[in-house]
């Protein structure tokens, strides 16, 4: 796998699609850890999301760090409390080496800005708040080898495709 | 499930994926109805699309309203007649007390303005206009309990778990 | 099939899901080829994408051509080098007449301007070059009449459904 592209490769088979409605006024990122605890997700993909959201947190990287792992230094955290549309929400879910799953999602909300439209996006954290209508749905995998483990570069968690 | 950020969960089985190519100068909502007319899609999540519009109608809420539900005055609906891409498309369908289908999708959709290029999102609602190479890919899902009800507070369709 | 809005629907069975994490420093659908080729995928629905970038071509129509096929001087192939995160991933894979797979993509990334973030998108061409944490997920699809061809109208090649 010397000239590969790919630090890994793996497939399986899909188990479930498993729906959530969320409530208005919670986090999206706790609403989606509370999905995955409540019905044992190991592994999955995050198909997509709809519905509004009242304030988002855009995390994006605006330069590259000497030395790994990436720092909050290195990220701009963009806060904007306003009316918004979730127009992608993207990721998957694998366990640490402890079992436990880690969720790596990012996803891009749509606004009004003056006359116009905005589309902004980023990594998911914690402090995206809910609005009306947000449903996520979610496909659970099973005998694919996908797991989460610290990188060797990035020295923070990342898919790792294998034991 | 009181102190849960849920409103519902559920859960069931992919039965099919369905592809459709949708013709060029059309409205895409309509088309999507007519494939999910067409296939009998009761249930399903939109999994994506791809290809070009020629008009778009991108609606987002710049307000919350006082009282729901949401009305046209809190909204606007932004009218785009040029050439784009269609970089997301996200939601769900599922059935009214009446059994026919309701989608709710969202949708993103790339631009060139000036010199650079922009993205803008929003609620699909009617007016967009296909240009070439749109398709679209729905999983259709059954033995899931995923319907469309007045919401309580909302006044208006949503996404429900259960009966 | 006079008034349809459809050029073509079909469907078919998800055989399995394939996820892959791609390497820093290389293009992105150079990997999504590999991956395509390395598994055999003949059809299937790119499910989403996460990670970061670090260079992203853009490409977008600025004007319908008078003639087809659409022509790089009817597009704007917007080239931005610096950390981006990859927020939308859809598209998918079909095979041309030979039997060779087609992928057809598009794709939106955010990124840090000033003080604020924004989105831009397109159609996936070669010079997407990833950083860290790039995932791809993809569902390999059976017994669906979905072909690459070249399309009447568009001269270039276009999803067909049928043979």
């Amino acid at each position: 796998m010397n000239n590969s592209l790919l630090d890994g490769i793996g497939s399986g088979q899909l188990k479930r699609i498993i729906v959530a409605k969320i409530k208005i006024n919670v986090d999206l990122l706790e609403a989606i850890e509370e999905i995955v605890k409540k019905e044992k997700i190991k592994r999955g993909i995050i198909l997509g999301g709809v519905g509004a959201l009242q304030k988002a947190i855009f995390r994006n990287m605006f330069e590259f760090p000497n030395t790994y792992p990436i720092r909050p230094e290195n990220r701009i955290y963009l806060e904007v409390e306003k009316p918004m549309e979730l127009v992608s929400l993207t990721g998957h879910i694998s366990p640490k080496k402890d079992g436990t799953p880690y969720i790596h999602a990012h996803f891009s909300a749509s606004m009004v800005e003056g006359k116009t439209v905005v589309t902004m996006g980023g990594h998911l954290i914690k402090g995206n708040i809910t609005h009306v209508r947000i449903a996520v749905a979610i496909a659970e995998l099973e005998n694919i080898p996908m797991n989460t483990r610290v990188g060797k570069l990035l020295k923070s968690y990342e898919m790792h495709i294998g034991t």
